[in-house]
This record gives C-alpha cells, sequence and structure tokens, in this order.
C-alpha cells in the first residue's frame, strides 16, 4: 500500500485487511482506533475490539516531518524501518523482553505491535520508588544477548557487514551526536537549563579537560561500529510491571559502541538516585530506595558482564577471534584475557557514554521527567548539580574504572553531601 | 551493456564506442589490445594505437572469480566498483597521484585509465635501490588529503554515512581480516614460510602477549570507520618516476582506520631496509641506500601529519567538533590539543597495523618480492627474522610511540647486529 498517514478512522480500515493483525482479535471483532502518541515522531494509535476492549493492538506509524517541531522540519519516515527491524531483531534475539510484533509495512512505515497496557513506564515509577526485582536480570539479559548476538564475536563478517548496511541510520545517529556529544556544551540556541545552575552550566562549557574527553567519545560514536546498538535506552524506552520487562522504540538503532546502550541504563538509572534527594523527603525510605537503585546498576552491569563472558566462550562463532587462533599452549587463558580486556573497555565506554548522557539531560534539549517534575528552580538544582558532577566523572575519569562499583563510587561521593548539591 | 568477459579482440570494439575513450587517441586510430594482468584477480590490457603506439590507454576488467585459483572461488566481480570510485574520488583529490580514469562502467566491471608507461612500480625499484627524491612529499600528500577529507574532520555526518554506505566492501575486508590479521598467526593450510625460520614462527604463533595485540588491531580494522582507506597501500600498489608517483589499485577501499594505510607504507619501505643486508653487500653503498628509506619513513610519516594538521587546522569543516564548540577561553588550545591527540592515535594505529603487515609478508600467503628475489633460503631468514622482530615491536610497543622516530628506532635496535638476524 502507497503511503499515505493513517488517522482513527483509516487505522481500523487499514488492519482489518491484515490477517496477521486480525487474528489477535476474537471472530467478528469491530476496530476502535484512538491516537496516544505523546512522542515526538511517531503517530500512535490503540486499537481495540468494541466488543472485547482488553484485545487492543499497538499501530506505530512514523510521519515525514518532526512531529514535535511540525511540518517544517523534515525527517524521513524512513527512520521507521530502522525501529521494525531492530524490534523483529529483539523478537527473535530476547523473545518477551522487546514487544512482540505482529506486522511490518516498509511502505507505509508502520509497524503493528503489542498492546503493552499491564506494564508502565520506569521512568515514572523509579520516580514512584517502586521496585522492579528482576530489572537488573532483564535489561543485562536484553544488553548481552542483543550486543553480543549483533558483534564480531558471533557474527560471521559478511553478516556483520550485512547488518552495517541495513543500519546505516544517518538521520537519527545525527540528532544523537548534536544533542548528546556536542550541543549542550556548547553556545545552542535550542539548551535550555535551569537558571540556579548558570555557573556550573557556564564552567562545564568552558572546562577543556571535559570537552577533550567528551569528544573523544563522540568520535566513538561516529566511528565504532561494534554491534547493533539500541541506541536510546534510557528509562522512558522501558516497559515493566512486576513480572515483566519490555524495551522498546530502537528507531536509532545502528552499529555503534556497546557502552552506549549499557551507559544509557547505568547513567538514568543514576539520575534518578539524584533526584530522590528532592523526591523523597523521608531519609529511611529515601536511602532504601537509592540501595534499590545501586544494586539494579550493579545488577545491570555485572549480569551483562557475566552474561557476555558466558555467551561468548562458549558460542565464539564470529570473525573475530576464531578458536584456532587460540590452539597454542597456553591459548585458553589468552583468549579468557581477551574476552576480559573486551569487557573492561565496554566498561570504559560504558561510564563516558553514560557520562554525557547524564549531564545532556541538565543541559540540552530533552530534559527528564524526575528532575522536571521538581517544580521549585532552587531544589531542582540540587539534583542537577549533581549529575553534573557525576556525568563530568565518568567521562574524565573512564580509564581508570575497572568495576562498576567504580562508577557508583563516583556517584556516591558527588551525592554525599546533599547540601552542597 | 550487460556483463560479458572480454579479450584482445572484443576489448579494441568495446573501446570504439567510447567517446570519452577514443578522445584519448589521433583521430583514426586503430587499436590493439594485449592482455598484460599478472594480478590475482583481473584482466589488464594495454590498448595502443597501431599507428602511434605511444598512444595508450589501460583496461582493467574484473572477474567473477579470483583469477590466480581459477573459477572455482568465486568473488564477487562488483569489487571493480570499489576500485573505480575511489579512483574518481583519489583523481578529484588528489589528481596527479592517481593514475587518471577516462571511463568506469560498472556493469561491464571495467575501469579505463591512463596508461602508466614512464612510471615503473616502486618495490621493483627499491629492490634496485634508485632513489626518487619526491616520494615522501608526494606519499604524505596523497595520505593527509585522501584521509581528512574522507573523515569526520572534514565530511558532514550524512556525507561520510553516504560514504559508509558505498564502501561496505564485505569480501575485500574478510580478505585482509583473514590474511593479515589472523591467518598468518596460526595453522592455517595456505600460509607458506621459509622453513629456515621455523623456529621463529612457531614462537610467534605461541606468544600470548603479541597475539592479544594483533588482534586488537583486528578489531580496530574490523570497528572503526575513521576515513576511507585505500586498504592495500603496499609498495607494489604504487607506481614512480623520477618526477611523478601514482597509487593505484584501491579496491580495497572501505571505511577503516586511517593508521591501516599509513603504517602500510612504513611497513614496506620497513621491509626494503630489512631486505638490503642481503641485496647490498657493499656497506657503503647499503647505508647510504638506508639512510634514503629511513628519510622517506620520516618524510612519510613528518609530512603527513603536518599537512592532516593544517588541512584540518584551516579546514574544520566535519561534523566531529564544529568551530562553536572550541568558543571558550582556552579553547583554541584545546582544539589545537584534540588534533595533537589524534594524529598521535593514528601514530599507533600506524604502528600497529604496519607491524602486523611486516609480520604476515613473512609468515601469511601473499610474499613480497624483496624477500623472495632472494634465493638462497639461509640468507633469505636474515631479513625476514628482522621483519618479525621488528613487526612484533611496532604491534606490541604502540601505545608508547611519540613519533615516527619511536618505530624508527625499533628498526635500527632490531637490525643493528645483522649477523643475529
Amino acid at each position: 500500500m502507497s503511503y499515505h498517514i493513517l488517522d482513527e478512522r483509516s487505522v481500523a480500515d487499514y488492519l482489518r485487511a491484515l490477517p496477521a493483525v486480525m487474528d489477535r482479535f476474537s471472530k467478528g471483532a469491530e476496530l476502535d482506533a484512538k491516537e496516544v502518541g505523546d512522542g515526538n515522531l511517531n503517530l500512535v494509535f490503540i486499537v481495540s475490539n468494541r466488543f472485547s476492549p482488553a484485545e487492543k493492538v499497538v499501530v506505530k506509524q512514523a510521519v515525514p516531518y518532526l512531529r514535535i517541531a511540525g511540518e517544517g522540519w523534515p525527517l524521513s519516515r524512513h527512520r521507521m524501518r530502522f525501529e521494525s527491524q531492530a524490534l523483529l531483531l529483539h523478537n527473535r534475539l530476547v523473545p518477551g523482553l522487546a514487544p512482540a510484533v505482529f506486522y511490518v509495512d516498509d511502505e507505509m512505515s508502520v509497524v503493528v505491535m503489542e498492546w503493552l497496557g499491564r506494564h508502565e513506564i520506569l521512568r515514572k515509577r523509579l520516580i514512584a520508588r517502586e521496585v522492579f526485582p528482576h530489572l537488573g536480570d532483564h535489561l543485562s539479559t536484553f544488553l548481552a544477548e542483543t550486543l553480543f548476538r549483533t558483534s564480531d564475536c558471533y557474527l560471521s563478517a559478511a553478516e556483520k557487514k550485512s547488518l552495517q548496511s541495513a543500519y546505516i541510520n544517518t538521520e537519527l545517529c545525527k540528532i544523537t551526536e548534536d544533542f548528546v556529544f556536542t550541543n549542550p556544551y556548547m553556545t545552542s540556541p535550542e539548551n535550555r537549563w535551569n537558571h540556579e545552575i548558570d555557573a556550573q552550566a557556564k564552567d562545564l562549557r568552558a572546562n577543556k579537560h571535559l570537552k577533550l574527553a567528551i569528544l573523544e567519545m563522540k568520535e566513538l560514536f561516529m566511528c565504532n561500529s561494534q554491534a547493533l546498538v539500541h541506541g536510546d535506552l534510557h528509562t522512558g524506552s522501558i516497559m515493566v510491571n512486576q513480572e515483566q520487562t519490555r524495551v522498546l522504540d530502537p528507531e536509532f538503532a545502528f552499529l555503534g559502541p556497546m557502552g552506549f546502550d549499557v551507559g544509557a541504563v547505568l547513567a538514568n538509572l543514576a539520575t534518578s538516585y539524584c533526584s530522590h534527594f528532592v523526591h523523597t523527603a523521608d531519609a529511611g525510605e529515601r536511602n532504601a530506595y537509592q540501595e534499590y537503585l545501586i544494586r539494579t546498576m550493579k545488577g545491570v552491569w555485572e549480569g551483562f558482564a557475566m552474561k557476555f563472558e558466558a555467551l561468548w566462550s562458549t558460542n565464539n562463532t564470529g570473525s573475530l577471534c576464531p578458536d584456532p587462533y587460540w590452539q597454542f599452549p597456553s591459548g585458553s587463558q589468552a583468549f579468557a584475557e581477551f574476552r576480559f580486556r573486551y569487557l573492561r573497555a565496554v566498561l570504559r565506554d560504558t561510564a563516558g557514554m553514560g557520562g554525557c548522557k547524564m549531564m545532556r539531560r541538565v543541559l540540552g534539549i530533552a530534559h527528564v521527567a524526575e528532575f522536571e517534575s521538581i517544580a521549585d528552580p532552587v531544589r531542582r538544582a540540587q539534583p542537577e548539580r549533581m549529575a553534573l558532577r557525576v556525568g563530568s566523572r565518568w567521562v574524565q575519569e573512564r580509564e581508570s574504572f575497572k568495576g562498576v562499583d567504580d562508577l557508583i563510587g563516583v556517584l556516591l561521593e558527588e551525592t554525599s553531601s546533599p547540601t552542597q548539591g
């Protein structure tokens, strides 16, 4: 079907012609659609069966402009191809950790997927101090499986190149290059920040050592095609309930450094940690929840590293270092050492990438709800300053980090006297 | 024209229909063709005007198999697309330093280019101790211009991605991954080496530290898309005379680390250096020529670094670090420091990549004429052992290198007592 923009009426007609979608509904279903997209980029419809409203699917369609800015900011709708092919890959690699996909239509820039009515956005639930006991386990599995199985540790050279050619995601990479790695640290019209932290913003934008370190991370982001990364793995791209975790919205997917995804998760947990100095007045409650966040950071990194190591040592099928390369006395120790060094390098990238992500959420165009929901700018400045200090140290000290405890140590140090906020 | 394999008869008919080619000949030319390809991959015809034999062009056509192995080893003829588009780019970026291209036919996997009858292959002339006074200057210009202008220092993000998508050179990258970075250092049926160096080969293939370092270079080769590299820049891909230098055969072109090209040049000059302990018996003559080779190595690196730095500081148009990023007190010093660090990292990659290239020419499938032309295996073993020692140290010690003098220092040290060879 040639491209046209769907609306609440036409989306139902569109779905009725798709058996793979109608199979999700009882026989004789009448479809009602409601547009609910609050994002910046896409139309999102929830389509339900009038006779059995619990039967629902989600229809996501890209429009050929940046929705938040209107038709004056064109953005190719072909970005939906990156999202749908990444979702299909995640369905295959980590079923249950991404929304189930029922139908993909590249012509229409449409993907039809599972309705996540029993799940909520993780970022909001972290503000509300909800504990998700499986979160670290689920996210570390998502990271280990998706990153390992799209890297040269697992894929043949031809498979990797074919992945690379399918994920040259020019437009959305450029958004990240600008809004995560460049503009927040210089004068740029779209930047906005709390004027209570004017002094810190100014200092940071003139900190030569920090800016050189950020640029090293940008270069890595632009030039390192280590694995297929999600590319936007913040806590707003994760939906959860007590049993399940779903990672969504992989439209930024491209071949990049693994640390960009792992760092996004850790940075967002650290941001939440900082925010609770304001959100949670009761010290006991605050400590308990912050300990949970730290445990989850540890669980994400250590789970990721352990699962990645286990996958690699038992599935060394990739073209990076075929088994015969290790056939010499002490070869298996050498391979173990290579895997160890590889993961230590991912940790350092994680710190560097995560640090940029923390800072840009305070200084750049896109902010986070855990800070924005603090109405008083004086109070909001406290966790914002913490996030800047932690992010800045993560980027600059990354080469010295040997484990996730080093990242957590910086977070604890920089938040230990909240009054200095 | 749909693809068919040309022969000495049909190539003349083929050219007659191409005005862009016939313009190179006098009016009324009669074309005679001779197949002269001694390479492994392609047919090469020299086509001349019977009435004025100095009027010649070269026609290069890819066949859909690896020529050296026959039709049983299929290799997509589309590799010619990488060569022809890289040649056209080099014609634009460094006219005079690549053969002039007259016609490209992707359907036929053909490129028609300048006949280099007044030029000879550099590798052979280095064996003959010929001095080329402009070589370092020409090669450093080629490297600086082609690498800078295809990097994120110069290109917009969209231009870089479009280059990336045009140069996903799966098959030829795989050849390099296997034959430069993997197989020579393990048991692999196509490896061959001088049995006089059995002990060194065995030690090297079991040297854990070296093998980990080589693998770091392989990972960089596979994952770092810094610039469009030539990809096979040894002294057999360079044709010279006293005035001119032409870089040819860029069929391995892809987005990779700059050090892979710079390292290829330095490694081949170092290999030549080692070979003269056998080729040149007279100590005075040998010293003089080896000093020329060292001067050329210095000239290549220092010329490259100086020209790259000059290009960058005056053409910072790329998306890596736009000028506003540097607008803060001491910003211009910070930018200068970033360029300095960037080039130091290229030097380290140069040493690592060059080191692998030296070793693989002794241990792997493809050897070099400066060694192979030494018939006596005992005498040949001397420069071969030197090349292994130098290459091994370049790879392992690269992180400590601050300038090309460090690479040259290792070369001098490891060749200072030729009897240990």
